[in-house]
């Protein structure tokens, strides 16, 4: 089987670019986690995993990661992307992602209703959320991202 | 090198949640596999794996998927998702995903269309197709998902 | 961890399809990656990875891969996807992706230039750009796909 993480982090930022996926790639690198390789998953924070603000990941790892992002070329615009984990007492955590054309701070409610959402829908009790969120003005084509990369 | 899947099972959901995303959480726990990181694949089944339908997975752990799924939020809209893999008879299988607009027939029959031109075109006899699919009726937000796990 | 992949190939090509995941798959298959599970990467070439483009990989392997794709069910209509791996001196190579409806010789100038910005942004020497690219006339429902596999 492929090896469950146990370490994670919060991280959200955003850029512009002169193409979509520039931006997108601008906003990884400002996020710190431009030079590796995403793979995305749904979503699950895995249990005993721990918060480690300082992990340095070797650049292009293969590295399972939970991420919402947004691209926009409408100057002007006001983007926003959040992620959020909620934590249980002794067990697995829920991770979500949300990103829009909104503020961060309604980035950051919507993406925190979710994670209560899912640990209603699982009846599990909710310790703690912990959220990343980013909001940008868009000039010419700006990316927001939010993302929880799962380590080891 | 990441170790192929040798385990997999079918399994089709569907659910309505407060948005999207949990909407899709909440077909993914219907479906028994809401408590995983799927990570997506295209999407063929590994020579020799096994239907495995009493699979228990850890939760937390990274589960290669092929999956389909479709999330509406527009009241009285019937959705589908379907999934299928076909058989051959000695070498590895093929999988398709479907999801629409239409009911649970359609979307076995469209999936397992495809399922067949997938061996014409790669010239295999087809020994059998498994298919797993649901329908919804959407009530506010709502989302049909079939996913084929792969797993050890 | 997830073992760091060390070898790599450029691949493109296009195909017809009865559908629009039967097209993407044989645009896989003529690409010679429609029997593997390709996870999707965000992209970066592993530092010391080694084109080979002699590679054969097992079917139903799990195997990391950059890529860009569009389908297309316009008759008539132009479409193009490409894929770039820029490569520095001594460190990791960023890869690019780009599908739209254009030549290929347009395909390859914005992917190229995609990674130029790439380099210029992590202000890096860029040694040298390889490219994949194809393009394709609709028939009925077509398919243009680059990829970069990343292996062992």
């Amino acid at each position: 089987m492929l090896p469950t993480p146990k370490k994670y982090f919060l991280t959200a930022a955003s850029a512009e670019g002169r193409s979509r996926l520039t931006a997108f790639d601008n906003a990884l690198l400002n996020a710190r986690i431009g030079n590796l390789n995403l793979i995305r998953v749904s979503s699950i924070l895995p249990p005993a995993a721990e918060l480690d603000n300082d992990l340095v990941i070797p650049p292009g790892s293969l590295v399972p990661t939970a991420y919402g992002f947004i691209v926009s070329d409408v100057p002007g615009e006001l983007i926003s992307a959040a992620v959020a984990v909620g934590i249980s007492e002794e067990s697995f955590g829920v991770i979500m992602e949300f990103s829009g054309k909104c503020s961060k701070a309604e980035a950051e409610e919507t993406v925190a209703a979710m994670v209560r959402e899912g640990f209603e829908t699982r009846r599990k009790p909710l310790k703690e959320i912990k959220v990343a969120a980013v909001e940008h003005r868009v000039e010419k084509i700006g990316c927001c991202l939010a993302a929880i990369p799962l380590w080891y």
